[in-house]
């Protein structure tokens, strides 16, 4: 028999996350290691304390609720994602994941069921690297792939460090932000943030891997000039340069794979004025793609564009890449137990790959990894008319929940009973 | 015989109003009403009456130094331009007329010239706009095309307003900022900003007129998404439409006139992320032209252009119009002057339509008007690298003395000697 969880009570916590940090909008501006992280934060602590979790914060501030499994030699599943939030983002992103994970372990506890494996929940560091770069901080730190002086020294746009906030919320935890011991699988929820899910008119996803990306950026050094008696010929125009790559980055992925996006999503215009040719533009690029060759060849495409660009405009140009991540592929015992979960639960459900990155991105490095998907309404997120029902929301985490138990192993039931 | 200026007083008194507000790299940040503003202000008061003229303040700071003629009954000549300065603007611009002006005087003065019309030195407030909007502001009230209350009330970034500034600075005068009589003329000396006398070779420049513009700006109001999920056809990105505009602006010039500039100088992106598709972009726009149809044809086209590129994207747009000016064409008296007094003083002219926009603008609709422009080295203006040499600027100096003079005719001396 299914785990089954209880719907009012999951609903409801994630009612209630949702109002620390919420915007007029209906949305979320908890911000990583802000006021209303450490809040959201706090209240966490104390659900996994009533669910009778053993709470440890690391270092970097990623917080674990531990349950223990029957086999003392057994090695944990664990489960979570993150409950920080864009500036202007929505209430399920990855805090759906978190809320799903706890109530995963209350539907234990009400069933009384015991696992073989003992069951880790967690709330990473700053997904989003909104306020921090990089995103996916936390996980990255606990894997292995960023050095953890590099990211404590790193500053928001107000010059903050981040370990004098981590340090300023009380979240500098004492456990080492690093795997303590092999950890079985790490399964997370997400909302899809794309389409694919509801134009199918699928239930819940089956994720069989992330998108690899290049993201950089392009700084284009032209002269400012008054732009009155500036004859067009005399011109070296920065932002002439930039508009034509920004042109370029919507037209590339159409010329090379299905799955393909390129977005420019920031820019920098000095001196901005209307009355000044610009002489420093600033934009950034980001490519992804299930083949890693294809994002190659995005990045030597963007590059080629910036420099053919640069030559029309007769300004200079720079770039760097600021993060390069490979495609990620799920282990089949994560991406067969997420699916035998849907199916059990009689849900339509469909495979896909992530265009986002996610936590699972760096978890994958540590051990075998699944994820499941959400619909997202519109395929919308990062915004606060992010949307999923509650039917879908409760559809994707009951489906976490069964494929982690299953993952765990139902110790102490018989078999029978258990299925 | 003409005037004959102090050359080395002249160079003496530009390199005493550069050191106020003075950058590093040897520009100036001079921004109107600020305490910089303030101090060459105090400065220009008293050299204004070191050099025997009456000084008067009006009620928007423009500042006027006034000279008497032998004719109680002529009206004056008025010979200026401004002191305030872009944010990181050169030091020749408008300061060269404002100081050619006083040296004016002061060479009358030294060489005991009486004229038959009185002669008036002014500064106006605030030409470049900058700070405060609209540029040439304190013309503009003077001349009547602006209003007083709706000037006083507006505000810089800061949310400051203008007459607060104004009074703080202490230059909120009691002559009410209009024309107390009729004027005879209105000369002003202007840096080029422009290439055209140094690339044909001309050590000053007769100015006929000053081109017209449009100026405005458009708003496009996409969808914000993740830059990850979202399919390139689920997409309305601000950004794409708005980076189609700026191509379009660098491109309509060259299918419309010989003297034809546009230009975007500025771009606002929101949110500004490099994650997420932009939702909000606005960008402005300015077309310049000697040309009143060519201008109307440019307006046209760059909303025609913005309309196609928000179809092309799925997004909605709006603009707004922020300023119009029609091209203006000075009178005969006041070119000639100017062309005679270059043709005495044995200079190479040339005649020269003004790409830029300069308080001559306003004081069209006053009284008859010219300019004199001086050789920019390779027509670099609003950044500190404006250069004009010593040689330029009192070759452009002597011209507008020997004008001014003329125009305000040698009252004393007999017509003979003073040829």
């Amino acid at each position: 028999m299914p785990l089954r969880l209880d719907r009012e009570r999951f609903v409801a916590t994630m009612e209630e996350q949702a109002r620390i940090g919420a915007t007029e909008a209906g949305g979320l501006h908890r911000l990583a290691l802000s006021d209303e992280d450490k809040e959201v934060r706090d209240w966490f602590t104390e659900r996994m304390e009533d669910a009778g979790l053993a709470v440890r914060v690391d270092e970097f501030g990623n917080m674990f609720g531990r349950r223990e499994g029957t086999n003392p030699d057994a090695n944990p599943v664990l489960v979570g994602s993150h409950l920080d939030s864009q500036p202007y983002g929505g209430i399920y992103d990855g805090q759906l994941g978190v809320i799903a994970a706890l109530e995963f372990v209350r539907s234990l506890n009400d069933a009384g069921v015991e696992t073989t494996h003992p069951i880790e929940i967690v709330n990473w560091t700053n997904e989003e690297g909104s306020r921090f770069q990089p995103a996916m901080q936390g996980s990255g730190v606990w894997a292995g792939a960023q050095d953890i002086e590099t990211e404590y020294a790193k500053t928001d746009e107000d010059g903050v460090s981040f370990v004098s906030e981590l340090e300023r919320i009380g979240y500098r935890g004492d456990d080492p932000a690093e795997p303590r011991e092999e950890y079985e699988a790490y399964l997370e929820l997400h909302i899809e943030q794309g389409p694919y899910l509801e134009e199918n008119g699928k239930e819940v996803g089956v994720v069989t891997g992330i998108v690899g990306f290049t993201w950089g950026g392009l700084t284009f050094h032209g002269e400012a000039d008054h732009s009155g008696p500036t004859p067009m010929h005399y011109r070296s125009d920065a932002l002439v340069a930039a508009a034509d790559v920004i042109t370029a980055v919507r037209r590339i992925p159409g010329t090379l794979g299905e799955r393909t996006v390129g977005t420019v999503g920031y820019a920098k215009v000095h001196p901005n004025s209307i009355n000044i040719i610009p002489d420093e533009v600033t934009i950034t690029w980001g490519f992804r793609d299930p083949d890693d060759e294809i994002i190659q060849e995005a990045y030597e495409r963007v590059l080629a564009e910036a420099e053919h660009a640069a030559d029309r405009e007769g300004v200079d140009w720079e770039h760097e890449e600021r993060m390069r991540a490979p495609s990620v592929t799920f282990a089949d015992t994560c991406v067969d137990a997420v699916q035998t979960a849907a199916d059990d639960l009689g849900l339509d459900s469909m495979r896909i790959f992530s265009g986002a990155g996610h936590d699972a991105t760096h978890l994958h490095s540590v051990c075998d990894t699944g994820m499941v998907f959400a619909v997202s309404e519109n395929g919308k997120s990062h915004n606060e008319s992010e949307y999923t029902s509650w039917d879908d929301c409760y559809a994707a985490a009951s489906t976490l929940a069964e494929a982690a138990v299953n993952l765990a192993g139902r110790g102490d039931e018989p078999e029978e009973a258990a299925r």
